[in-house]
């Protein structure tokens, strides 16, 4: 038998700014889920790490290009949104009669460079941390510092993928754990090597972490994975899971 | 605080056709998870379910049409594999120097139709489940009968995906529970109302427990997910996650 457990923690605060993200999760995960422990990997949602880092557009200050005033009108989205949507991307990969999918200026691949309007304080969109995985890093670093306990540390973000209705949440930022596990080489049941077998081990968990994190009034914007086996890897980044271009198919 | 379990529970028999899995998944989930439990989602690889239901194709019996060989020596696989994914399939979505991305009769769309040659017995391919939708429906029946309790049954399948590397499991069969858990209208943070927010719990469900299924040596073929919210639906389907071509950009 093997187990795991996602533990949601509640936070209570409104995340403004500054918050100090470790100080809450040390302080949450004590009380509701008896205290971070070695081997753990903590998720938390882009969302409140934006928030907290200030990543914070008040649409009013938005200067539209032409471009992004005409592709507002054809996409039926406030100019001032797919302005900041352009700031963020490095280039469109598909346009759709309601949807923007870029690349962003991380190199991620999703909807409207990842920037949302939803959670967000009126008259405010949310953009993605600038550099999630040094978010994740600085946030497993505080953690690391506050508790003495070597734990895992994902960013996540829920994207729209192509072929499958509905959202998933992936990792966009990580430290402390191999975001791929690497099975080619090993042995099947029948003794068979397997020839194409890398598991997207962050994704999978930030998707596992998404059953308990609520995004919208619940407020659970942690989750705590515990029973998980990785790789330990200091060097590690989400970028890691980025598919090069010419690799890809459909980018 | 909120919590979910994900147990693995081993399965030590080899898997042949006619093998009663739901027989196995009562009488391990006693041993290794306290016996199944009203709202359990119950996780089981495809790939097991196609071995008990004998969807092993024999190699040696295939005859390959001059297509199959002719993408066979370009793909640098077996010309009798490349046979079986084009008898899968109803259409190529892409091809690659290593890839054949191809829309299966299910109507999913990834690698090779579904068939795999690993963790098959030497000698023959896997085939996915005819209709793993019927496939979930009948072992979920064959649970509730044998326990009296109310579970939902999930068949996963590890696939790749655009623009990300590796691969994840995702949900391509199901019964019992509504696969997308439709946010829409949901007041967020702010009061402010979410426009696009569908979660594709099924796929987070097989997500998760692809973290305790050990899909090589490991035998851990069966996974229960305990303590996961989830909208009962007696009518829902797998298939359910298909987005239709004409709203897909990338298909």
């Amino acid at each position: 038998m093997s187990k795991v457990e996602v533990y949601g923690l509640k936070v209570k605060e409104e995340i403004k700014p500054g918050f100090d993200l470790a100080e809450a999760i040390v302080r949450e995960a004590e009380r509701q889920a008896g205290g971070l422990k070695d081997g753990d990997v903590v998720v938390v949602t882009s969302k409140v790490v934006s928030k907290a880092e200030g990543r914070l557009a008040s649409l009013n200050t938005v200067k539209p290009s032409p471009f992004a005033e005409r592709l507002a009108a054809s996409l039926g989205k406030p100019a001032e949104v797919v302005e900041l949507v352009l700031r963020e991307a490095s280039r469109i990969v598909r346009m759709g009669k309601r949807v923007l999918i870029t690349e962003d200026l991380r190199g991620w691949i999703s909807a409207n460079s990842g920037v949302d309007v939803s959670n967000a304080p009126p008259g405010y969109a949310i953009l993605l941390p600038i550099d999630p995985d040094a978010s994740a890093r600085k946030l497993r670093d505080a953690l690391s510092k506050a508790t003495g306990k070597e734990v895992a540390v994902i960013v996540s973000d829920t994207q729209g993928r192509p072929f499958r209705k509905g959202q998933v949440d992936v990792a966009v930022g990580l430290a402390g754990l191999k975001p791929i596990w690497d099975r080619k080489g090993e042995k099947d049941l029948y003794g068979y090597s397997l020839r194409i077998k890398e598991i997207a081990l962050a994704d999978e968990l930030a998707s596992a972490a998404e059953l308990v994190i609520g995004q919208a009034a619940e407020a659970t914007p942690v989750a705590i994975i515990r029973g998980v086996s990785y790789e330990k890897d200091e060097k590690a980044e989400a970028k890691d899971l980025q598919r090069p271009r010419p690799e890809d198919l459909f980018a």
